[in-house]
């Protein structure tokens, strides 16, 4: 594979988001070979892309979601925690299939990639190979988890884990270095101390990241020391917690003392803003966590709690958050917060390399159409990723070199069959849904 | 003018928001004429517009905003309000001249239409004609205020006050019902109190709604108490704010007792959430306010704090905003939301039976293409349109009738035109803008 992309403005996504203007990109075996002004020297018979009119900027790298839920956007809104999954998302879960699973992760992975991510962590407990089979085919990175939940009898919790370790191997062994499988215990309030120590030996055996939902409401350590008769985020420690690569998703509710904890260990925060807005979890404290040191990527959550998986939204969410609670506009800038959602991301999900546009790293990229009102004037292209710009306003997305998207057409993926079969599928679980309902 | 658009379903903009599926719509004369289901009766000849595939719903009411300032998106952020205004913002303004102005207004209306607005507030002080012109040729309903900022000597106050008259009644005159005059003092930081009582009078001599910016930030109040010995919520009142209908902006540090102070008065709030976060204003407690039975509408103030002019988004963030902070998502719904970007909106901006899809309201409303990835599946319409849509997915836009934008392209307004002279007078701007610091 080999291809030039010429007359392009590049955002580099380095550390002060630097652009580089009028410039050309070669593309050579899944990685971006060369940079240049001027003309580019072309083999001959090698593809050419006019970027006029384009920027081209570092992809999208969603570190938390839910594919297949996407299924279910919209069908309960509004309502507190308890209600919201108790009484309108697991009842209608409980309903799922594998149509309805795939029908679920095919729209969400479409729509990431219209959006322009690029790479997704995904953990979900219904049919997780579809969610593989699709992102096989749909040409983005992923990594993926065979959710568990504990709340059952020994023999399930050892089946569940099973489970999840044999999908992993798969995952890791069938999708190369572009799909990788990783261990995901829900929560703690959802996986007895005994379970979640398995789990953690399981993910350091097989040297995979571990992931966990973790005080994404205020009363969950409260609880957890209540029903256990110790501290929430000791007890992790002692199972093995953070010894290894581990992934913590939402942490609305993190203390001081515990970002101390996790100095210098290899711990990654996954910051879900609109999924912690919507639902009422709070705001997370990002700046302490950055005073103590600890890597902040972007996720989207599922779009039962966002609704949308438009990343840009997302980071903008991030920092409007922030400045609104702080009461000052100062405590994060744009450049810092793109770096969380393209390199950071990368590092995140383990895709070394990638989430910046500079030579020998993956060619993960986007264009991105300069000509939109919102993003006039022209100048101040960092600012206007952040705080202007739209996931519709990408047009083209390249995947470790292969395109996904060509001028807002998807070339993986079958939009028009995506839309028809989730409706078809909807209609189905919800007819069920009502009659027992 | 008459037409019908058939093979649609309507969001009606009511209480609740309501779904109306496969429905025809009947525009005569400005207004709705007639909606029903089944295959409508048509005149000879009268033009039928095809819905399959659209929601339509009412338009957007952006309740306040500065157009000209859309030239400067992008030029300055991540920084503390005084430096923001200081250095970056009122020293380019300084260099504003009427054709920098009149690019700056012609993108944002442009870019409104765009995104489903239908009506505007707007106030600033260099060249409001160009903005009343523009809003002539555009089709938008417009407020239109020449901005008075009082800090010059009273000869300037006088003839500020007198151009904003003049300017006013002109507008009164000759944008018909769809545009007027209305009266706003920049700020009580900015309008010393003698000044302050003059504009006062003459927006109740000329039936205007008075604007005021007011409690942006947190030091405004405190300011105001030490260098006028007199508390400032108290000292408006004595000048005879809220004695007729007043649209407050901002108001993101409202005491429980101004809230009382306004009760059973014609006072109205436009809440800019973005605007209020991005600059680190704060939260606004919209949820007391509600409780003081306040009306709230959304304004996205200008592109230099949001940084773009998209009503969806900032209806998500008004919503999200009180969700996390209130750490609850039951406090608003997305049918309340809905109502206060439309129905509440037009109110706000004194257009009459607006703001709602029934029979004899004015025919301003959208068509959003329901065939996009993230608004499936299609059920929850209302959901959808608060939180996952985008002002991208408004394909049509009509006011009064009069259609602004067909199938995404402008019909008003030529797009090409407007973004290559924005940039012509950045760029022209910015030279002069650089050589002088």
């Amino acid at each position: 594979m080999r291809y030039t992309i010429k007359n392009v403005h590049i955002v580099r996504g380095n550390q002060n988001n630097a652009v580089s203007y009028d410039q050309w990109l070669r593309v050579e075996d899944e990685k971006i070979a060369a940079i240049g002004s001027g003309e580019p020297e072309l083999q001959a018979g090698e593809e050419v892309i006019d970027g006029k009119g384009r920027w081209l900027t570092p992809g999208m790298y969603n570190t938390h979601g839910h594919t297949p839920m996407a299924l279910l956007r919209g069908v309960s809104d509004d309502v507190v925690l308890q209600e919201w999954l108790g009484n309108n998302i697991w009842p209608r879960e409980a309903l799922f299939d594998k149509e309805v699973s795939e029908a679920g992760t095919m729209l969400a992975q479409a729509e990431m990639i219209r959006s322009g991510t690029v790479a997704f962590q995904d953990m979900y407990h219904i049919d997780m190979d579809a969610v593989f089979r699709t992102a096989q085919d749909s040409g983005l990175k992923a990594v993926l988890a065979r959710a568990m939940i504990g709340l059952v009898d020994q023999p399930e919790q050892k089946r569940r884990l099973d489970e999840a370790v044999y999908l992993g191997e798969k995952w890791d062994t069938e999708g190369g270095s572009r799909i990788k499988g990783m261990m995901f215990p829900h929560a703690p309030y959802t996986c007895p101390p005994g379970f979640m120590k398995e789990i953690v030996k399981a993910a350091h055996d097989k040297k995979w990241t571990l992931g966990v939902h973790l005080m994404e409401t205020r009363r969950e350590k409260a609880d957890y020391e209540k029903e256990n008769g110790v501290d929430l985020f000791d007890d992790l420690m002692n199972m093995g917690f953070f010894e290894e690569k581990t992934i913590l998703t939402h942490t609305v509710h993190m203390s001081e003392k515990e970002m101390q904890q996790l100095k210098g260990k290899p711990a990654y925060i996954s910051h879900n803003p609109m999924s912690n807005a919507k639902l009422g979890s709070g705001i997370m404290p990002m700046m302490q966590m950055r005073e103590n040191g600890l890597s902040i990527s972007i996720g989207t959550d599922s779009t039962v709690s966002n609704n949308n998986l438009d990343m840009f939204e997302e980071m903008r969410m991030a920092a409007f958050m922030q400045k609104a609670s702080h009461e000052n506009p100062a405590v994060i800038s744009s450049e810092e917060i793109y770096k969380m959602a393209t390199q950071i991301g990368a590092e995140t999900l383990g895709f070394a390399n990638a989430g910046v546009v500079e030579i020998g790293a993956d060619a993960d990229f986007l264009l991105i159409n300069a000509e939109e009102l919102h993003l006039q004037p022209k100048q101040n292209i960092s600012s206007h990723l952040v705080y202007a710009a739209s996931g519709r306003d990408v047009t083209d997305v390249f995947v470790n070199g292969r395109r996904l998207m060509k001028d807002r057409e998807l070339l993986t993926m079958d939009e028009e069959k995506i839309i028809y079969n989730v409706n078809r599928q909807f209609d189905k679980l919800e007819k069920v849904y009502q009659s027992k309902n």
